[in-house]
């Protein structure tokens, strides 16, 4: 057996109510867990709260402790509803005021004073010990406070700041997977599968139905991080999927 | 004035290695908050988990003392990581086991004993006390116990659950919105935006920036459950808008 893989962990917290609403559709969960995925950093939670000084703050408090990093998204334009900022702030006790090199890079960006409003200005505050997040996007900057990494809602903002600072992670083992996709439905392979599951206790296999062109399909995807026992068991399971007639198509992700 | 709304919350919680991976992008809580919304209740919190029994039983306890109502997705299907009825029986402290209604109808369904198989046969377990929930898709049922609601997470199947049940619900008074898109930038806007939203404090006042045909854009959401203050409160904040020269083109939810 290999070392014992070494797990690091995250938490997302979408902030809005437009996601509650069901006005927007998330994406920045799936767009960050794939991307922390690649780097070992497992992300073994999300929420979507409210923008609520209360609620953001005690949430904000409660995962920085379970977990090894917290992604939040939304909450840190110029109006009125955009409250994250201050509420990172109250979370971690410290008070928040204008970043100067975030001003100086507003500035610049604006260029007649005129349009650096009091509301853009806003967006220069950022929880004192924090350090900046680049934005390609729209200068307006995020900030980690320890653990605690605050991004933009608007998906390309948020993806650009995490891509500006994902450097700063330190990741455990990558998590590797390969899909075997079946036309077997999962009622006749869930006892094989549980088999194998029981036998390779260090790999985690799901299983996920769907319908591909009107029939129903499978993906069955095995994850963890030593890929020579990823390789045994996913021929191991293509064997037996082929041994009750049914087809064993691969993919790796 | 009128009396105080009726306020009925909920929490959505998505169960699934699938969408912490990043594999799946998940569409349930969009589709889920969005009919909700239409009944009077307003989901206050979303959380993704995983398919780990101690965090789904500590989670789904949490939320159901929490929340008017829970709806679970996920984990419901025949194969080893389908845990999710198990976790509910475990977090109600109650045993689980064939519902006999459940069996009849999955009996009819597979017609030939030999596809009636035991892992199928798995998903006619549903916890004691528990009311089942009609899947008019792929027959295997979801189940109510209190005020828990439990779906498959394929958005085919959970959507159809929900409409199967809805009536069930009792619902607060309807959140209506009404939507106001404009050209004009949220740091130009945030000032008259923020003096409008303390004027009526009954009323949510959202903005949302977007970039549509690559050029920036602002949908302002006013929610609330009076109509009327929801007219008024929005002919004023198109009047703003259109002093300070800019567009103010209205859509009602």
């Amino acid at each position: 057996m290999s070392d014992p893989a070494k797990v690091v962990t995250a938490c997302i917290l979408v902030i809005g109510n437009e996601i509650l609403s069901g006005r927007t559709r998330d994406s920045n969960i799936q767009y960050l867990a794939t991307e922390l995925g690649k780097l070992g950093v497992q992300v073994r939670e999300c929420r979507v709260i409210p923008d609520i000084e209360a609620t953001v703050v005690a949430t904000v408090n409660e995962v920085r402790k379970k977990f090894d990093y917290v992604f939040t998204t939304g909450g840190i334009g110029p109006t009125h509803d955009d409250i994250t900022a201050d509420c990172i702030a109250k979370a971690f006790g410290v008070g928040i005021s204008e970043h100067p090199e975030a001003v100086a890079r507003m500035t610049r960006h604006y260029g007649d004073p005129a349009l650096f409003t009091p509301a853009r200005r806003r967006m220069a505050r950022v929880p004192h010990g924090g350090i900046l997040v680049d934005n390609p996007v729209s200068v307006a900057p995020g900030f980690q406070m320890e653990n605690v990494f605050t991004f933009a809602g608007i998906p390309k903002v948020a993806e650009a700041m995490f891509q500006s600072m994902k450097h700063r992670l330190v990741g455990g083992d990558p998590v590797l997977s390969r899909t075997v996709r079946t036309n077997l439905p999962e009622g006749i392979i869930a006892e094989p599968l549980g088999a194998l599951q029981k036998r390779y206790e260090d790999i985690d296999i799901g299983s996920y139905p769907a319908f591909r062109g009107g029939k129903p399909s499978v993906s069955l995807v095995l994850r963890g991080t030593d890929d020579a026992r990823l390789v045994v068991a996913t021929s191991e399971l293509m064997a037996t999927l082929r041994g009750m007639n049914g087809e064993a198509e691969e993919f790796v992700a």
